[in-house]
């Protein structure tokens, strides 16, 4: 795990009058392929059901935050890309899990700067950026809390005291943050005891296992107001008939055959599963009352394209699966692919779902993306002649963005150079050359 | 039932040269309340459950069928909407159950006119116009198809061997026409046996038990394709892990409360099962794989209308359920209300969905549509307000025509006068005067 690497680097070396303590890191999102949704218990933020997922790479997507502790600091205070929040609800729980756990805090020598027992002393500043579109749906949450947890408990020296004890302290912060505590392919298993110390996180491969998996995510323009996820999951434990079957049927039988696939690197099996519990989990939203919609038409027609792919190189080549699509609880679509294929299916997106004319940028790879735009042989006329039929017109903007990206590593611990804070006085520093925020239209 | 009114003015006055054998009847459509989707026979057409539906007047929509038959007629022949169509499949198989139960014929002092035994030497001219716009999803083939075995019926004389019968043969011609060989609220129950006897169509009340219940239709503009409901419930069969269990486990159970609910005139029960019974028909289509859409985001939004008003007056006034949305495999909203409710429905709609600018006609009920849409008082500011904020702009052409309507009988037999093929000839006659085609933008 990389939580606790020797790396001591970012230990601020404290001095006696007004130094911090220091910890900063970096943390990535994840995307699930077998869905969570409802929750077995509010308080301990126990899932109906396992659910597993793949760690995107944090060259592309993170959340970075620094922490400082003194004795100066009087009162526990967040800043989340520039603004201060205040410190309630599942983060303050986080907060005070870890602060149960804190162990004694040595310098590289081995000797005690903090005593375990005096940490009641310390208040934090938090201090967060993550570089994702804000409110675009893909999950920053999980790296935001997934970031705060692995600082944190660096910071405080905490002592995990069961197997996966920090990614438990994450699901209580926000569900899918605990598989954001590893990199590759990874399962929160929904667990089984009454405590939830089982209800944690592990990584099932980690994210050089399968090198060739990409990931193509379009971020989709939006006009209708999303449900939120934690409501969502509440109205839909209350109404749905579908999901009880699900969670209680369905989704073990999924977990076992996607992680299956997933280590024989059988991306036929992958893919389909992929789709068809994406497809489970909007059905599950809509048959909840009132429905829970959360993918659109521009969601739909990305389907339809992946669908007429899949369907053509079925039977051109035989070969199952190039485009698995997921949707999370919006309108993004994250299409897994392998690299091999992973031009096509960026250039077919590229295709259908041109720039808004007012983008300043319209992808994290913009070299990549001239390239395959400019590649007027890498879509097959047959494909071509297929997608167009499927009714899908391109019209400028529907998508705001595509990301291309890959599987990539668990949170990572960060050197004292890359602190978001002052260490000095503890208080946010400008950061934004080094940590742009994606800007979307 | 209507079939079989003793009224016998249709029987047209047979003279030894050239005349034919005439019936005409129309026929309404139907709506289920709770769905059919999946079936348990392809050959019999039954169903994998039991379903309800509520049968619209005919005043409003309704299909038109004459048949002719003769000696002189030497093949058996067809024309839908003044097009000839071959006689095949489903329909071919109607011909032939109906002709296996032919009774002989008898004119009116009990004379027969035609032995049961000699039928064989009798073909058919069947002419069909339905007023419904086409493919508009309204179900036309439901109407049809119970007008078609209804009008067949007739003209044979048929004897039904075994209660429901006409209703079995309906089903085999198309599942939902079997409810639209009732008037008001009607379930075709799934049935056990191996034969299909019992897979039939039982009237629970008729359209006369609850007057007050009204249908505002939607018919909504739709770029994509539909899939067919005949594949569509079929890839639903083969890949739905939920489908199994709806139709298991929780349809039985719908169908009791649902009937129990029509037969207390409980409007909130009724409203909130309907629409959960939609979501989780369109939630089964979702989790088919590839995934079937049949509501697209002006469905979604109407879906938001409603919900909003039901939870405005839930709050003022402490009444559940005032607008209950169902759709069918398309895009368009058939919202039931009640008669005191129904112009404020009517109008909401009329707000948030302006016409088409090319449209000739956007409603059945100009002159109420006109008085609706003229009271500034009709929807309360409070009530707009909400509706306002759930992000639906108003935008002329998202619904193409608003169907206002209410409950209605069975088939009805229609008098000479009223037939849409020549006596003398047997051949087609324009009557589009009379049963004048909705003409949707």
């Amino acid at each position: 795990m990389a939580l606790f690497r020797k790396d001591q680097r970012s230990i601020h070396k404290m001095s006696a009058f007004s130094a911090h303590l220091v910890e900063t890191f970096t943390a990535p999102t994840n995307i699930a392929v077998i869905k969570y949704w409802g929750k077995n218990d509010l308080k301990l933020n126990t899932p109906m059901n396992s659910s597993s997922s793949i760690t995107l790479d944090q060259a592309d997507l993170h959340t970075i935050t620094s922490i400082a502790a003194s004795q100066e600091i009087k009162t526990d205070r967040m800043w989340l890309n520039g603004n201060e929040f205040e410190i309630n609800g599942r983060l303050k729980t986080c907060l005070e899990e870890i602060r149960k756990i804190a162990g004694d805090r040595k310098d590289a020598s081995g000797n005690i700067i903090v005593n375990k027992e005096d940490w009641h002393k310390y208040k934090v500043h938090i201090v967060s950026i993550n570089t994702f579109p804000t409110g675009a749906g893909l999950a920053s949450s999980a790296a935001g809390l997934a970031c705060f947890v692995s600082t944190l408990a660096k910071l405080y020296c905490a002592q995990e005291q069961y197997p996966g004890h920090l990614t438990a302290i994450a699901r209580q912060g926000s569900g899918s943050a605990s598989r954001s505590m590893f990199g590759g392919f990874v399962e929160w298993q929904k667990g089984e005891r009454a405590d939830a110390h089982d209800s944690i996180a592990i990584q099932r491969a980690d994210e050089n296992y399968w090198p060739e998996m990409r990931a193509v995510i379009c971020v989709v323009s939006d006009k209708e107001k999303d449900t939120s996820s934690t409501s969502g999951m509440e109205t839909s434990r209350k109404t749905s008939t579908l999901l009880q079957h699900r969670a209680s049927v369905v989704v073990q039988g999924r977990i076992e055959a996607m992680e299956k696939a997933f280590k024989a690197k059988d991306f036929d099996t992958f893919g389909r599963l992929t789709m068809q519990d994406s497809n489970q989990f909007h059905a599950v939203c809509m048959d909840t009352y009132p429905p829970i919609f959360y993918m659109n038409d521009i969601s739909k027609a990305i389907i339809r394209l992946c669908t007429v792919i899949n369907a053509h190189y079925a039977d051109e080549e035989g070969r199952g699966i190039k485009a698995a699509y997921t949707f999370d609880a919006g309108p993004n679509a994250v299409i897994y692919c392998l690299e091999q294929d992973a031009p096509l299916i960026y250039a077919i997106m590229a295709r259908y779902f041109p720039a808004p004319r007012e983008a300043e940028a319209y992808t994290n790879k913009p070299n990549l993306y001239q390239s395959v735009t400019a590649d007027a042989d890498l879509i097959p006329a047959a494909l071509v002649e297929k997608l167009n039929k499927c009714g899908r017109v391109p019209t400028a903007g529907d998508v705001k963005f595509i990301f291309y990206t890959k599987s990539g590593p668990g949170p990572i611990e960060q050197p004292i150079s890359e602190a978001i804070l002052d260490v000095a006085t503890g208080m946010p520093i400008d950061v934004s050359h080094k940590h742009r925020r994606m800007k979307i239209v």
